[in-house]
């Protein structure tokens, strides 16, 4: 069954989907003005003069070209009953819909849970992106030099590299974080030229056929004292922890738990201050979330993260991150690069 | 003044500023997940466990930690009429926030008309970016491969070069179009292999310090037909008239039409489909808009692109575009590479 018939079952009024990755999952249409409005007996796909030509080429879809600003022209142009995805549309276009007299209905996430869960190409496109993955992490650590360069000299290598292999474009721009920026869990990477004898935090993935990657793994530049060996320590005892718990049928907040509460038991206490993990797709960010306010629960097909931290402010930050896709007794892991703490030079 | 003051100038009740590209001009954070809110004699910022030491660190603002769904926290910790961003706040996070108890306002665009005119240390942010624009296509026409090459491996060139030039970040993926594919003003660049005597469209440009840059150059891989000469003639004329047509005071519409009227004079009449151009800063478009439906009139301190094109589907496509300064009497066009039509190989 196509996804936008998947997608008709869980509808109880047309829906006008406007979040362009959504868009670009049911149709394959990669646009930054689109809107796609699903009824029981037709599918119209609505974009600007721009990606027009794009758009009557796919299959089971009736492109429509509007004006550029696509919100008023559908308030001019739709009527009736019509469910929009209400965590995504502006206010001022769901007003600017409802004075064109379209009776509104906010839905949320009905996209979203089907992306969630993973067909077989989709999965194909994830591993070959974890391959890719794991091979700049062999060269990065066996080619690069680490002491002496720029945090942002290494994440240009980890971008150099990803092109050399095959990867469309890195998944996000690489998070390089040395010695006191390791405490910073989203610091971008900078200046700061890395040290011998200290931690570096290296979140990065690649995007393959539109899937993507996203991995951590901390390197050391040398000798570390006792305290950074047993937070590194700390850490992947919680990380095999979460994967440990992971199957079809946990909730998101019990595999948080599993990995927190490693965590929560060692000297480092407090010091994990965020999600276990998040969903992986076209997205880097997507359902289902692992952590201790999550709604979801896991089902066979979900990717998902499994990221636990340690962050010590001013002074280092470790993570350690692998990717996974739920199955029904566990979970299968693509990541091949050693989780074992690493000296590079 | 500073930009808060000059934005609580244009305010009627404090202002909850939820586009993030907003709050880091306004703050200097650079996140993904945070919320400004701009009172008479206050000044939160709010933001997740990620930023919170980053927004610590920034002078003039309180720094607020939240819970990862900041709206949420938001909607329980907030209460009074409070104006909001109705053009990015999705629909449900106004409920959300009216559900707390917060009076809402629909706001447009009030930090979008402080960031369309821009200050000394922005214009200078930007002649960087176009400095090493130029600089890239320099190396580019003269060392780059084009024609046995895929646009995707000139994509790559391209992004390297500005790399090695210093640049922060392409500003987007660059847009590299060859033969047909140069008439969708959109496509990304593909597979295709370059062939010799047709027309490759070349649309990008960099980030340095945070303002981008933005040109497109449309070069020829060998001898061309008449038409295609012809028709780049027709775009050359047109953009030459969209910069004579610049100057503070004048309208989007006419700028527009200062253009696109060459084209439509021509033998080419109807393949301009698109506006004449956009205003550039930290985001790739912003205000002020030139096109036939632009409400916007040019202010001194405004940077625009003026990009006209012909598109002929399945055949070619010819864009020119320079980015410039609004000036009292004129503008400033800081871009130095030649539109001469060039030939590569």
């Amino acid at each position: 069954m196509s996804r936008i018939d998947r997608l008709r079952e869980l509808l109880e009024e047309p829906l006008l989907v406007t979040n362009l990755v959504n868009v670009l999952y049911l149709t394959g249409l990669d646009s930054s003005n689109a809107a796609l409005l699903v009824e029981p007996e037709r599918v119209r796909l609505f974009t600007d003069f721009r990606y027009i030509e794009t758009a009557r080429d796919l299959e089971g879809v009736e492109a429509v070209q509007t004006k550029r600003s696509l919100i008023g022209w559908l308030g001019e142009n739709l009527s009736g009953r019509i469910g929009v995805e209400a965590n995504v549309l502006p206010w001022s276009f769901a007003e600017q819909l409802r004075e064109g007299g379209v009776e509104l209905v906010p839905r949320k996430g009905l996209v979203e849970q089907l992306r969630a869960v993973k067909d077989d190409g989709e999965l194909e496109a994830f591993r070959r992106a974890c391959a890719i993955t794991d091979r700049m992490f062999e060269r990065l650590t066996s080619e690069a030099r680490f002491v002496g360069s720029r945090e942002l000299d290494v994440a240009w290598d980890i971008q150099r590299i990803y092109h050399e292999e095959g990867a469309e474009e890195p998944s996000f721009e690489a998070i390089v974080g040395s010695g006191p920026n390791g405490s910073l869990p989203h610091a971008r990477s900078g200046d700061r030229v890395i040290e011998a004898g200290e931690l570096v935090v290296i979140d990065t993935g690649c995007r393959v056929d539109g899937y993507v990657s996203d991995y951590t793994r901390t390197l050391a530049t040398g000798e570390l004292d006792s305290e950074m060996r047993e937070a590194y320590a700390v850490v992947l005892a919680a990380q095999t922890a979460g994967l440990d718990a992971i199957r079809a049928g946990e909730s998101g907040i019990d595999v948080d738990a599993a990995a927190r509460d490693v965590i929560e038991g060692s000297d480092f206490a407090g010091t994990f201050g965020h999600g276990l993990g998040h969903g992986l797709g076209l997205d880097v960010h997507e359902s289902p979330r692992l952590s201790t306010e999550s709604p979801d629960t896991l089902a066979a097909g979900n990717i998902v993260t499994v990221e636990p931290g340690v962050y010590l402010p001013g002074r280092f930050g470790i993570r350690i991150e692998d990717d996974v896709v739920v199955t029904p007794e566990g979970l299968e892991n693509p990541v091949r690069f050693t989780k074992e703490l690493l000296t590079v030079g």
